[in-house]
């Protein structure tokens, strides 16, 4: 398929539900591709079987603080700059671009890097969410390095990172980041065909338009939005309920904080509390107790449009209802749960895939 | 000249003067000279007018926290690693390393990459003294750039940067080296032979050498190994006391802090109070107001034995002389000033070379 002007809204909000909550505002990533397809025409989404077994694919990222990156849109130079270095530092021409993301901003933002070199998207990524990490993708279960890593800023600043594991790769990017006014621009996890087949979340980002798709479809026939996305995303509705209080602060980069909820009509009488740092990490619910984490996917959306709401959306009084769904069973090995589970965002939970968590609820 | 295990100690005593109290302790990059000298033999110190004009030599040089690098000493793989970085980026081979500054650890360090890879060492430097950061070379008035600069750690980490000017190299390197651990090996300001002779400070490692070499034989033969070095120098005896008061904290990385000396014999009634960050900066008699100021080297010795006294070895109660010494004239232009005069170092005095106020005093 391709992706055009008229189907870019599609994808931003298919991939704020997929974001989980965080992974910056892909209303960015939206601007910039627009942008980008008005000058240079529209973009390809080819499949990832259409890509020769070696071909060299280089994946495009922004990283930073999401605050951050609010202020300091890319001017689109710095992304072509990170791509074109470690193309450059390669020594061979890209078949085409990828997101890492297929949540947040950095599953739209490389659609204008494809657009403005002319090259088609792979349709995959390596979380098929949102992170708030370098290392926190299915590439680095596959055992593929980050490096050689890009780093661009608007001002001309180019680094190459060659680290000897992808958490390395992490802490310098993150600080280089800093140093360059709290965002830059990425190119990483350079690999083949091959490697996006084995590794990669695979039409990642086609998910993303059909489930924004969706939700508009819903919206203009007044269908139920929320049941279109949980029949594209096996998911589970877990909760409606009003926001009661948020409570935010920055920890270490991350906005942390919590959402309670008071529940109306089916779940009246309990209440929820969701945890997030970036993104929304555990959902509990006073009657049942942990009723999803992370890596599952959990995204609130407006209990009438089915509109994504991110974690700085997040309002008193906002009526929402709360998404639970799957995450890759690539994320659900012991490797898997060590990189993006619980424990590593300091939860002493034990990680319980949601549909048993749900199956336990029925029982 | 050729540097070996029997005339190492001198380098060091004479680097540790033109460290002028900070620029790391050289004991540490002479432990690493030695062994690398034991095993590789001895180096060959060449004159600049030595290296052919296009030849490309490639600087060599630890960055990080003096008090880390006491911790943290090189293995020796990184130095090498990320000269050799280095060179494969540039595609070229290095005809010879060298020093970025003539003081402190940074002057011996590259005495053991010399050895380990048998290149000769040639006889400049970028500071004449000691300065804590990057950009603070002669190279950058010469309109050099730090960059390409290859950043290496023990763990097998390596970095590139390329940056827009030399400023943000410190920065981006100053962050990473604090990723590393607090101190890591860098390869930079890569030039040629012409450059060196035109941009360098020439002869100082052999300046070094001299000064450690005549310290140590007035030892031996009972003269005072002050006025040696004041003749080494053109050089000026500033000030004769006991430390009554040594204040230190740590501010952004540096060790600030002074120093306040209680005058005896000539200087009996007066007080000397002495500011540092990391180096020696500012040298305020009570009688006399500013007698000295970086960029001119001042520097504290044994009162006894005329062995040079980094900051962190002023102890309450020594008694020790303190030297002043004339900086390159390189530093006394306006931009030498900007980069490292005292506004630089957020004193808000007008600098005044070191002869200048002498001869005022003399008036």
């Amino acid at each position: 398929m391709q992706i055009t002007r008229d189907n870019l809204d599609d994808f931003a909000t298919g991939a704020t539900v997929l974001g989980t909550g965080g992974g910056g505002d892909p209303y960015l990533g939206k601007l910039m591709a627009h942008q980008a397809i008005e000058e240079h025409g529209p973009v390809d989404l080819i499949d990832p079987t259409e890509v020769p077994d070696d071909a060299l694919v280089i994946p495009s990222a922004m990283l930073g603080a999401p605050t951050v990156m609010v202020e300091k849109l890319p001017q689109g130079g710095e992304a072509l700059a990170a791509f074109e270095a470690l193309e450059t530092h390669l020594g061979q021409e890209a078949y085409a671009t990828m997101s890492i993301e297929a949540g947040g901003l950095n599953s739209t933002i490389p659609i204008a890097v494809a657009a403005a070199l002319n090259l088609p998207l792979v349709d995959a990524d390596g979380m098929g969410r949102a992170f708030p990490e370098v290392q926190m993708v299915t590439f680095t279960l596959g055992g593929i390095s980050a490096a050689p890593m890009s780093i661009a800023d608007e001002k001309g600043n180019t680094l190459f990172l060659d680290t000897v594991d992808n958490q390395y790769a992490e802490s310098f990017a993150r600080v280089t980041s800093i140093e360059m006014g709290g965002a830059c621009m990425i190119g990483t996890y350079a690999l083949t065909g091959a490697q996006i087949r084995e590794h990669a979340i695979l039409n990642s980002l086609s998910l993303a338009h059909d489930i924004g798709k969706s939700i508009r479809t819903a919206q203009q026939h007044s269908r139920d939005p929320v049941e279109s996305v949980l029949d594209r995303t096996d998911g589970y509705e877990l909760f409606e309920g009003k926001l009661i209080d948020v409570q935010r602060r920055t920890e270490g980069g991350f906005a942390v904080g919590e959402a309670i909820l008071d529940g109306v009509s089916e779940c009246d009488g309990r209440t929820l509390t969701l945890d997030f740092q970036n993104e929304n990490l555990v959902a509990r619910d006073s009657a049942h107790g942990v009723i999803a984490s992370v890596p599952d996917l959990i995204t609130v959306v407006d209990a009438e449009t089915g509109d994504p709401v991110t974690t700085e959306g997040l309002k008193y009084g906002h009526r929402v209802r709360v998404i639970g769904m799957p995450c890759s069973p690539k994320w659900r090995t012991d490797e898997g749960l060590s990189l993006v589970g619980p424990d590593y965002f300091g939860y002493s939970i034990d990680y319980r895939p949601i549909e048993e968590l749900q199956e336990a609820l029925n029982d």
